[in-house]
């Protein structure tokens, strides 16, 4: 990012951003784009992307918890997240087993090879936090993450 | 979002986040799903995906740019953004000519066609922005905005 591009109305390239550079949607879109990069990077070595490692923390920090539950804080699509859990039990980082509540669902649980992954990725993950939010001060970046959470969020809320 | 949300730790579904809660990637990935989900609900009947729209401001903006230069700005992939404009003059909306300053490079341009749909984007995205931020004051909008752009730069920057 240049100091025309921070300034806005002209990108890294020179070229005029006309109505784009004043809105929230492509600047977050841009910056999503710019910590994807850096993630995918940092967590190529682990095999993981970030719905993955989200995922992971979830089912640790949630045990016993269902695949419909866990999908749906994530956001992620049910079919999508079946996919998911299938590719963790291959890889022997998590399992599925019959919820002692409700015998019709899946609770999950991480095994130990997932623990130890996810204990990897803690590191690798403050790494690159600490690399996307060098240039924002301790308060900026408690700044940006209660805009982030109020954004999307109604009015009246 | 829920009240618990935005006191961080827990999300809409009642689980606990664990670290994601506190991470700036985390929260722009769900900012970023919202958004999107707004947006391509709001441009369907114009047939406009994100990037599509943002190509066909900055093609207006920069007049006699080139395709290598407006795929650059954007940030998109070469071979997607030639796909991307394959479809733009598929649907008669912009057109590639010869630049004249550079015979083995095409300048882009839009047609009518596309300058009348991107007036009609942008009545379409201002109500879009205005609904994503309705959460904001003007100010924490444009804070918000400011943060944004300095994700992702050096500290010395």
């Amino acid at each position: 990012m240049t100091a025309a591009a921070a300034k806005g109305g002209e990108d890294a390239g020179g070229l005029s951003e006309g109505v784009l550079g004043g809105l929230v949607g492509y600047r977050l879109r841009r910056a999503q784009l710019k910590v994807f990069e850096d993630f995918l990077a940092s967590f190529a070595p682990l095999g993981l992307k970030p719905a993955q490692f989200s995922a992971l923390v979830l089912i640790e920090a949630n045990p016993g918890r269902s695949q419909r539950e866990i999908a749906a804080a994530l956001g992620i699509q049910r079919p999508n997240f079946v996919a998911m859990m299938d590719e963790f039990e291959r890889r022997g980082l998590a399992r599925r087993h019959r919820s002692q509540t409700d015998r019709r669902s899946h609770a999950l649980a991480l095994t130990e090879a997932g623990e130890a992954l996810l204990r990897q990725g803690r590191v690798i993950v403050a790494a690159h936090e600490a690399r996307i939010a060098a240039g924002l001060s301790e308060v900026e970046r408690a700044e940006l993450l209660r805009l982030l959470i109020r954004l999307g969020t109604p009015a009246a809320d």
